[in-house]
């Protein structure tokens, strides 16, 4: 059995997704994976912090949060710990990363992921601003500490979509296209419908899928960002935000996207890396009429996919969920149980 | 560095694409995966067999099989070996098991995989005789001699459904549904272009992918392999191809597939296990019509596709190569680049 001590920074709806699937499934995984898995401390600023070195019961935290809206409730030995001293000095082996992304300066999380790989401790996130804008320097500080960074949540949340392409890293990759953001998907598939961009958009915010401002969808940056995570941890890349041409769906209307389907066609907003000459790699986020012969084309809703072409296997396609809490909330978990077997009984 | 030491049985398509990988990538190996790959022995009964610890260069080996067809040209220590002995007392601690596939008896290929096991060498194969008959029984052999039994190669060549299918056990696998025969896609395919069936049969003929024999793909036996193994490794059940429903596409007609078409719907061949009450599991191989929005539905010509559906994660499809010297060559390569590392200096 390996026992993992978790500090989760963060009790926003990937964490409570998280702590809901191990909730349901703490049973299976102590059979079917060996692991012991203890949530120690919670620190949120808007919820409490709470610092308790033999465990907190999953349940009582999910309790707590539905009927109070924080930990006020909850009695732990400590509840005046701030983040960085959890992080410092809590018996927590594990640090869940997950407060809000901050796509511009990457903190507060950058500084947390920073002390946690410093003091040792591994560190598993689903936060995009700090992979994207640091990726390369944190990973280094992971090996300088012997410590392991889990990111698989950060692309296309528990389809495991980072999994696969270090499995195909042998395969010699050379180009990664993708559909990295459910919510312009979702769009483009309901302006097929007839629907126009602007009917489109309200009902993405009415399902949830896009926020009140929805720039960061429609523009393109969040797609950016997984490109920029996708070229540093696959392509040996160092490169940023700004290295990626980009051009969102905005100016995209109901009749272009019919005219593509007319002519066997459909528009995606795809996100390219492709080798070049000298070691150059062209990063792009762009609106693409992709051929329905394309294995990335037949791919609707918010639904996210991502084709690796490689030397040695051609192309390799993977087509599963982007988002949602309890997605967001399993790659944690892959990320957690993909971890090196460092000491069996305790990691 | 770990030194893997590999014994060859069989020389044909499959081991001479993993041998031509090694010899374009040998460099690659060793810096990028701390990989030391030798080739100690290797034996066919037409090409004969060779055995030399200190290695063989994959270089010569191919040479000669271009030139000569067999290894009689080729220099080693011992070239009078048979299998069962370079098995049992070569210096290789990793048997590639690449003889013919044979789906009654899965000999001699079981007779082999079970003496290495026996001996304590990791095995990897790619042959579907012994794994779709006796996975149960190897695994087992396998733990009780704390080795290793690789078979991605098996289900889709080296497009890998296994790995990504074990990542996805703790997200609760409920259904499996692939299109695991490449021959029969591309036969479909074909016809949904207006060719009859001996038409589409002829052309699969001509491009290699059917054999003059066509029956173990027509009439679904090679897919029905494919969901034996799919079920033993991930459903932890214990079945045998005659617990699996089969109906091939020898019935299928070019109007059958037009009128489909019009319907909105593509026919594949597709291959189902699906959980059911009391442990129980559903497999089956048929044709079904597949509606056009299903991921499976858009994959065409010799293309391969599996869709996970889980509990946690929804559909996860993955779509790729599911056959070709190359591309089974590369399965057996990521198999060998996962094992455990049992030892820095030599697994």
């Amino acid at each position: 059995m390996r026992t993992y001590r978790l500090a989760l920074i963060g009790f926003g709806n990937v964490a409570q997704g998280f702590v809901q699937i191990l909730q349901q499934r703490a049973q299976q995984l102590r059979t079917q994976h060996q692991a012991d898995i203890q949530i120690v401390a919670v620190t949120s600023p808007s919820k409490g912090s709470l610092y308790h070195p033999q465990g907190i019961d999953p349940a009582v935290l999910l309790n707590a949060i539905e009927i109070t809206g924080n930990f006020s409730a909850i009695t732990a030995d400590y509840t005046d710990w701030d983040t960085q001293r959890i992080i410092r000095e809590s018996n927590a082996n594990v640090i869940l990363e997950l407060s809000p992304t901050n796509l511009k300066t990457a903190q507060p999380a950058l500084s947390y992921i920073e002390t946690a790989l410093q003091t040792g401790k591994h560190v598993i996130t689903a936060n995009k601003g700090p992979t994207a804008l640091y990726y390369p320097q944190l990973k280094q500080l992971a090996q300088d500490n012997q410590v392991t960074l889990g990111i698989e949540g950060t692309v296309m949340s528990g389809t495991p979509s980072l999994m696969l392409a270090q499995t195909l890293r042998s395969a010699g990759i050379t180009r990664i296209q993708g559909i990295l953001n459910g919510t312009t998907n979702y769009m483009l598939t309901r302006m097929e419908a007839g629907l126009s961009y602007n009917e489109a958009l309200t009902e993405a915010q009415e399902r949830g899928y896009a926020e009140t401002d929805p720039t960061g969808d429609v523009e393109g940056h969040d797609a950016v960002a997984k490109v920029v995570i996708l070229a540093n941890l696959l392509m040996d890349a160092s490169i940023n935000p700004n290295d990626v041409q980009r051009e969102g769906i905005t100016q995209i209307t109901t009749h272009d996207i019919q005219t593509a389907q007319q002519a066997g066609k459909r528009y995606k907003l795809i996100g390219t890396l492709e080798r070049q000459a000298k070691g150059r790699i062209r990063a792009s986020v762009q609106p693409e009429q992709m051929d329905i012969t394309h294995p990335l084309a037949s791919v609707s809703d918010a639904t996210n996919a991502i084709t690796y072409s490689t030397q040695l296997m051609g192309d390799i396609t993977l087509v599963g969920s982007g988002a949602g809490r309890i997605e967001t909330g399993y790659a944690l978990l892959t990320d957690l149980l993909k971890m090196p077997d460092y000491s069996k009984s305790d990691i």
